[in-house]
C-alpha cells in the first residue's frame, strides 16, 4: 500500500508543532514565511495532499456525525455517546468517535482525518492541552469550512458555536449547601488544577456555598490533584494530602470530590482510617458512574446527566444540518444537574 | 444539503432486512431475483450509491484503523480501546470508533460507512444480534475487498480472520477451582444466556472444575440473566433467582459472575441478607473493571487484561496493513488471565 506522508510525520520532521505544519499549509500569515515555504515545500515533497478527492464529498450530506472526547476509560463521557447515539439513530444519522486522549495535536490531526472523510458535523469535548495551550485554530477553521460544532462539558468561551454545559458552579453549590444543612462545618474539597474550567466552576460552587453560609473559606482544605499523575498515583497523592489534612484539622467532617474516582479514593482513606461515613464524615461525588451506586456505603452523587447531555448536543447538531436552525444562530443549553441522595450524608 | 438514500432507508421502505438490501445492491443470488430488481430499482430511482468516489480512495493508505465495539459503556471494552489507541499512535495510525449497540443492522451500516470512508482496517467483537442470528455476510464481503479484519473477545468461528480471545474457559476453571479449594462446596454461577459465546465458555470452565473435583454440577444453581433485560431490570432478575436459590439451598457458599455488573449485584444481594463475604459466601467475579476493584469488600477479579487484547489486535492489523505478515495468513492469539485476589475469597 502506498503511504502519503501525515501531518504528525511533516511536524515531527521539522521539528514543528502539528498546529504550525496545519497553519503553514493553509498559508497563514502567523507563521513566519521561511518556515511556510520550508514546510510547503516539505509536504509536496513527499505527496502531502489535504486530499481533495475526499473534500469534494464534503457538499453531499454524509448523514454521519464525529464525537471528539478526551478519554475514553470514563463513564460520563460514554454515558454521553449512548444518549448521542439513541437521538442520532432516530433521527437516521451514524455515528463515529475519536478520542484525543487529552493531547492537543490528537485533536487537531483527529478533526482533519474526520473532515476529510466527509463528516456532517461535530459533537466535542475539548482536550486538557488545548485549553491550557488555548490554541482553537482547528475549530474555528472547521466552522468556517461549514462543518458545524456542537461543544460540551468542557467548552471554551472564544468559539461561537452551540454548547451543552452543566450547571457545574451551581451543582457544586447545592451539594455543599446539603452538607452544610446537615451539620458540616469543616468541609474538604477535592479538585484539579485550576485551568480545568469545570474543575474552576465547581470549585466556584463550593466557595460561594461557603460564604452563602457565613462560613470561612480554608485554602488548605482545597485538595488540587495534580494533572502530570498517572492514575494509578492519584490515590497515594489523595491518602497523602488526605493523612496531612486530618492531621492539622481533626476536626473534618465533610467532602465533596469533583469526579468519582477522586471521592470514592477519598472515601477509602477514611475506611481505611476507620473514621465512620456518614456518622463523622459526610461524602458527595460530582458525577454519578457506576461507582458512588455501587460502593459500600452508597455514595450520594451529583448526576449530570450525561446521556441527556448527548441528547441534546445531538439534536442541536442534526437540527442544524437540517436546516432547522440557522448556520449563525448558537445556543448555550444548560443541563441542571440532581442531588442523587444515598447513604454517605445524614 | 441535498441527501441520498441510505441502506436503512431502502429497508425500512421495503420491508427487508439491511442485509438483504446490502446483498441485493450486490446482485447477490441467495435473494431471489424479483426482490433483488426491486430493491435494485428503488435504490436507483432514490439516488442511492454505494459511492463509487469514495470507493476510489480505497486503495490509499488512509493511515486509519475503524473500531466497532457492541457497547460504549463498558469498561472493558474502553480499556481494549484504550490498549488500540497505544500501539496506533506509536505506529502512527488514527482510530475511530463505532458502536453496534449490539445490533446486526447497526454493525453492519457502520462496517460500510467506514469502508466508504476510506479505513485501512477493522478491529471488531461481534454484536449479540449478529452471533443469534448467524449472519456474517458483512465480515466475509469486507475481508474480500481487502480490508483486514482482527476480531476479539466475541469471535466467530466461521470467519477466517486474525484473531485475539481471552482464555474464558481456563478462566472461569481457574477461578472456580479458587473457590474449591478454599472450601466451597456449593457455587452458584450467574452468566448470560448461551447464545453469547463468552458466556458459554466460562460455563464450561465452571463445569470442568466442579467434574474434576468430584463435585456434581447441579443446574438449579446457573443463573442465566435474560438478554432482553434492561439494565435496571437486572438487578431485580437477579436478587428474586438469589432469594428462591438461597431458600432451596442454605448451604450456598461460593459464587462467580460472568461479569462485573452481575457479580457486585449479587454480592449486593448477600449484603442486603448481612450473609457476610467471605466468611460465609465467597465471590469471583469475572473482569476486572472499576467496580470488582472499589467495591466493599473488595471482590477477588478475574483480569481479562482488556489492555493487553487492544494491543495485540492492533499489532496484528497493523503488521497486516504493513505488509509484515502476510494477506491469508491468519492468528489467534489467545491473552491468558489473571486471579487477581482481594477480599472477597478466602
Amino acid at each position: 500500500m502506498r503511504k502519503n506522508v501525515t501531518l504528525k510525520q511533516i511536524a515531527k520532521e521539522l521539528n514543528v508543532s502539528v498546529s504550525t505544519v496545519s497553519k503553514a499549509l493553509r498559508d497563514n500569515e502567523e507563521i513566519g514565511l521561511e518556515t511556510r515555504e520550508k514546510i510547503q515545500a516539505f509536504a509536496k515533497m513527499y505527496n502531502y495532499k489535504p486530499n481533495s478527492i475526499a473534500l469534494s464529498l464534503r457538499n453531499k450530506s454524509s448523514q454521519t456525525i464525529a464525537i471528539i472526547i478526551p478519554q475514553i476509560v470514563n463513564h460520563f463521557f460514554t454515558k454521553v455517546i449512548q444518549g448521542i447515539e439513541s437521538v442520532a439513530n432516530e433521527r437516521n444519522y451514524n455515528v463515529i468517535i475519536a478520542v484525543s486522549n487529552d493531547s492537543f495535536s490528537k485533536e487537531v490531526i483527529n478533526m482533519q482525518t474526520l473532515v476529510n472523510g466527509s463528516i456532517d458535523g461535530f459533537i466535542l469535548s475539548v482536550a486538557k492541552e488545548t485549553l491550557k495551550l488555548k490554541d482553537y485554530h482547528h475549530f474555528t477553521e472547521t466552522i468556517s469550512q461549514g462543518v458545524p460544532i456542537v461543544l460540551f462539558d468542557r467548552q471554551v468561551d472564544e468559539i461561537n458555536c452551540d454548547k451543552v454545559i452543566i450547571d457545574d458552579e451551581k451543582g457544586a453549590q447545592k451539594a455543599t449547601e446539603k452538607l452544610i444543612e446537615t451539620g458540616c462545618k469543616k468541609i474538604v474539597f477535592v479538585t484539579t488544577e485550576d485551568f480545568v474550567s469545570v474543575g474552576n466552576l465547581r470549585k466556584k460552587g463550593y466557595r460561594n456555598a461557603l460564604e452563602k453560609n457565613n462560613l470561612s473559606v480554608d485554602e488548605t482544605l482545597i485538595i488540587k490533584v495534580k494533572d502530570v499523575l498517572k492514575s494509578d498515583e492519584i490515590e497515594s497523592f489523595i491518602f497523602n494530602e488526605l493523612e496531612k489534612l486530618t492531621q492539622y484539622h481533626p476536626d473534618i467532617d465533610g467532602l465533596i470530590g469533583v469526579n468519582e474516582f477522586y471521592t470514592i479514593t477519598a472515601a477509602n482513606f477514611f475506611k481505611k482510617k476507620e473514621i465512620k461515613i456518614p456518622d463523622e464524615v459526610s461524602i458527595i461525588a460530582f458525577s454519578d458512574g457506576v461507582l458512588p451506586k455501587y460502593s459500600y456505603p452508597s455514595l450520594t452523587a451529583v448526576s449530570q446527566h450525561g446521556d441527556k447531555i448527548g441528547e441534546t448536543a445531538a439534536r442541536l447538531l442534526i437540527d442544524k444540518l437540517e436546516g432547522i436552525t440557522q448556520e449563525d444562530y448558537h445556543q448555550t443549553i444548560v443541563i441542571e444537574t440532581d442531588l442523587i441522595e444515598r447513604d454517605s450524608t445524614k
